[in-house]
């Protein structure tokens, strides 16, 4: 089988032309006579890899001057305690909007650190929705409030941010970073997984406003205090050096397609590839509220379990892989990052269209 | 430049066949239409690339049953804080033996979460030796005995391991794992970065007798604590696939060449060359003790700064590269790990041969 359309909710699809790029220069980067995977992180090689995946990062989602850039590892799970750790630091207090099973998860861990509190929910409502954003809700004595901008599992995306006042926003945008706009002024943090929009698993970014660093727990490991990675630059330990080349290569092709204002343009022309199929049909059933609906990861399921694995089984025969969606919604869930090209996805409304149309 | 001899403390060279192999099929692996990179870590095809590492490791360093082998992210530095948040909970104690920088950092770490002693140090003869070892010396209270098994900056090694009684030995073998052979049982946990002798830098085994699992102090972080990991099988959040993969080709390399034993056989070898070399130069000087020498980092110097940094130029004309010391030792070191072929041994020494030649 050559390359087929991958679904995959993360790890996902990478561009194939950074993918090409990567294998022609594996064994030998820019002249250097070894892999990017040989080379010190301190060797002046690495050193160009890194400022320009930084530089690159900050030019695409306009980072302003007084936000840092670090690249750091464990995943979205591991910032889960570093933000309470590092910003759990005045009051003690943190609040957080559940919109799914990573914001649930990422309030657990802050409630060992601080006083967490669930600030809003929509989890009786199986969070096929954004839950109601009330400003009154929020506690202004809180050190921050989390939220998660888009959650991957059921399908839906912040279109309008809580307004914290003061208190400053963190978000996890593991699974929409770069493939929509956020205005990063309006966070205090935003962190992301690099696995979905971005690069390998194996990388984390965080973006966090200069004020926000430097007064971390006391108990917090070194590794995970954001003042120690901020001081070295990200290279106080060796770092997941070809996830950031891999990175920075993903970065300079979005910037080449137009940046971030011209994928979020795509990525809701292919969203509504879907979903405007999906509001049609008979047989197909979109999960998510309308209005939250995700431009990444679209949800929907079909009316009995013998559909859903018939309907899977074709998919996968036209080489349209790893649509299965998460146990806890069911279904099928379509993950369509950057990096899923319209051809994917027009492929995918074919398939449904061509399956509930055999089903009539 | 073609490829180079690259002698690099690490990141380090990677066996070319292996960089050879995942060039290779980096757009489509084993059929499937994808990278390594785009994979679902829960997918058929990424949980056996997992577990085949893991068992190739397993057979490579001889892993009783009774210890587990988990994968995980943040490097050397995050088991510093991990080793001792999750060993130090019986009496909060722990020793630790000074052979370098990356002791003394795992010893401030530990400091910490628990009284930290240091047992035994070589500093004050800048770690040019491994501290003599007293049993006498060591607390039968302490959690653990923490030893870093070799030491790469200052290019010295353990042949003889500390006699802990029941106190568990845990050694960081970040510089010598896979290189040198160890009796895994001696050890309580065992902890290396992979980027030396293993993968690609974003990778850290740890591997940890099962009755040292669970007691996690309560301020742990999720992604610190060994039990999390172990329960989930090193799946409990998004692993860095590619590594595991890189290492997997390695392991599976090395199994070929004859395993562990094999390697250290040529490692001796290689490491010989160099040190027979200096043992004889009336202009290089090896700086570690002789019984201490690490077979892995061969560190020595010129008499002046003048003749290391024209020594440096003539190695670099050769295509021998990244063999400046670290600022802590100066002069030169040449990093010989598993994948540094015999030749790029030989052709140092025959630099240095012409180079002292020339001085004449």
């Amino acid at each position: 089988m050559d390359r087929v359309y991958n679904f995959s909710a993360g790890p996902s699809m990478l561009p194939e032309a950074v993918l090409r790029k990567a294998q022609s220069e594996l064994l030998n980067q820019a002249g250097t006579g070894m892999s990017v995977m040989e080379m010190s992180h301190r060797s002046p090689a690495f050193e160009d890899i890194h400022t320009r995946a930084l530089a690159s990062l900050r030019r695409l989602m306009q980072v302003p001057d007084n936000y840092r850039i670090l690249f750091v590892q464990g995943g979205a799970s591991q910032q889960f305690a570093a933000v309470a750790l590092n910003l759990m630091h005045t009051n003690r207090k943190a609040d957080y909007i559940i919109s799914g099973n990573f914001a649930q998860a990422a309030y657990k861990e802050a409630a060992r650190y601080g006083q967490a509190r669930i600030a809003a929910t929509s989890q009786e409502e199986n969070f096929s929705r954004i839950p109601d954003l009330n400003a009154a809700q929020f506690d202004p004595q809180a050190d921050y409030l989390h939220i998660t901008t888009n959650n991957t599992i059921f399908g839906t995306q912040y279109n309008t941010l809580p307004q914290s006042g003061a208190v400053p926003l963190v978000g996890d945008m593991s699974s929409n970073i770069l493939g929509k706009r956020y205005n990063v002024a309006d966070f205090g943090l935003i962190y992301a997984g690099a696995q979905k929009n971005i690069a390998p698993a194996g990388l984390t970014i965080v973006i966090v406003r200069e004020d926000l660093i430097g007064h971390a727990q006391s108990i917090t490991p070194t590794m995970l205090d954001y003042a120690v990675h901020a001081k070295a630059d990200s290279l106080y330990n060796t770092p997941p050096c070809w996830c950031i080349y891999i990175a920075g290569l993903v970065f300079e092709h979005l910037e080449a397609l137009g940046g971030v204002d011209a994928m979020e343009q795509l990525n809701i022309a292919k969203a509504a590839l879907l979903y405007d199929f999906l509001d049609d049909s008979r047989l197909f059933n979109a999960t998510a509220r309308r209005e939250d609906r995700s431009i990444m990861n679209v949800c929907f399921t079909l009316p009995t379990q013998e559909l859903t694995d018939a309907f899977l089984k074709q998919t996968k025969a036209r080489g349209l892989v790893s649509l299965k969606g998460h146990r806890l919604v069911g279904g099928i869930r379509a993950s369509i990052y950057n990096a899923m090209p319209p051809e994917g996805v027009q492929a995918l409304v074919a398939c449904m269209k061509d399956f509930e149309a055999a089903q009539a």
